[in-house]
């Protein structure tokens, strides 16, 4: 069985992109009355320029119940029109094992995402549940693309293997399942230096990487950086670059789509350069 | 107005008890089939005897839409029957900007919790949306209950304010609100003497402290370790020993009762030999 992380990577590759679709919509920026057409409007113009598409569970929590099954029926459209597409589910839970059991629960049983984004601030209990899951999998909340993320994680650690950012030392956490590859992490593209040292540091996990676009990220660049030795091993994504790229309810699906593309194509660009990693590493 | 830490002393005071019940139902443990009707029982058997409810959102979540239809109308339930007890919302959420205020949304205006457990390793930009409801609140996950806690929360950091490990270092984060007095701090029980470090580094936050009874905290020192000068500052949270204090579908609502008494009287007899940041103080 492949893992879900080859499973991802395969997709992009047969789809040509490395592009994600965050399907984070809020009633007053949606340019038509019902959202869950909208949200199925973006996945059937988006789904042939990327692999994969996540979710963000606070704007669906935030429309209250009904909210919830609009995220329910945006999961099955996406399973009925993209079969081979990746879905993320994006709730950045974390609790202890009782409670990340039940999370864990209702990432893969309920809402049926293949890939959940969750924090390890409370450590390995915390991560467990959700490894009982083989064909799924985790991003673990790592290097985050906000500007207060250095609050906590820029944080210096010195400790036994020298000085390590909090960051670095959660990805060091990931790594202790590195073996049943199904760990990634979050990795966030606007602290370009520190995703390069991320990925030089950590070669195996897959990383999501947030924040191109609307949050200053440089897509090209974070493709290169991003990328493990064969190329592969990362998605970038986009929400509201894509899903608001035109508020004009006649059109807002064709702009989505184009956002998608020149996202896929400067990521494209990115990878044809080659990505750091392996340079380095044939120079050297 | 009272400020909502404020309220929850204030609750605390009147009903002559520190204790959250915390509301945590898997179908598969509960001794009736009605969930909400279990819920709805645990809250009338207890009401008189404790001061808070926490709801845990991961068990909602993971029994999919109709858990979220439960978990809104225990909290009607709640409000119903036990208008002065403050609700804890447990859902732990954290995120950048946008989408922490989607969250907070949800948290307060949606499923209409009082107070909020939230993360912050993303740093202040995921805090700052829930301090935009002032007669709300929310409790920082700062020092957690369970094992592997120790995994990122323990690691020290070299400041240039001395030695402190992390989770000291995310209470100083929410010491950066302490004048909004709607910051409080997880802190669990299991550690006594991180529980009674931060209290003495950090006298103003309100503390939430879980992890007693199965998860092996000691209440009646945990009370005297968290609470503050003034004897209050603090709420213990117990959910499995109550809730599922007897197994028996005749008795468990008394049995819960019985057990939330039990916690109130071990707290309360720690109170009565004082806190011991007050006793300390007065030494001085």
């Amino acid at each position: 069985m492949l893992t879900m992380f080859e499973r991802l990577d395969a997709a992009a590759a047969k789809m040509g992109s490395y592009v994600c679709v965050g399907l984070d919509p809020t009633p007053d920026r949606v340019p038509i009355d019902d959202v869950l057409a909208f949200n199925c409007a973006i996945v059937d113009a988006t789904k042939d320029v990327v692999s994969a598409f996540k979710p963000q569970f606070a704007y669906y929590e935030a429309m209250g119940v009904p909210g919830m099954v609009i995220l329910e029926k945006t999961i099955q459209h996406i399973r009925d029109v993209a079969p081979g597409h990746v879905i993320i589910g994006d709730g950045k839970r974390g609790d202890i094992l009782t409670t990340a059991t039940a999370y864990a629960t209702a990432m893969f049983e309920v809402w049926d995402v293949d890939i959940a984004t969750i924090y390890a601030y409370q450590g390995s209990d915390s991560v467990e549940p959700f490894l009982q899951y083989p064909g799924r999998g985790v991003y673990i909340v790592c290097r985050t693309s906000n500007p207060s993320s250095r609050d906590i994680q820029d944080l210096v650690i010195d400790g036994s293997d020298g000085k390590k950012q909090v960051f670095d030392r959660v990805a060091d956490l990931a790594d202790r399942w590195s073996g049943t590859e199904n760990v990634g992490l979050v990795v966030g593209a606007t602290y370009p230096d520190d995703l390069r040292t991320l990925r030089f540091r950590h070669p195996l996990p897959h990383f999501l990487i947030p924040g191109v676009g609307a949050q200053g990220g440089e897509a090209e660049e974070s493709a290169r950086a991003g990328s493990n030795e064969l190329g592969g091993g990362f998605v970038i994504n986009s929400s509201r670059d894509i899903i608001y790229a035109s508020h004009n309810p006649e059109d807002f699906d064709v702009a989505a789509r184009s956002a998608a593309e020149i996202l896929r194509n400067q990521i494209n660009d990115g990878l044809k350069k080659g990505s750091i990693i392996s340079q380095t590493i044939s120079i050297e």
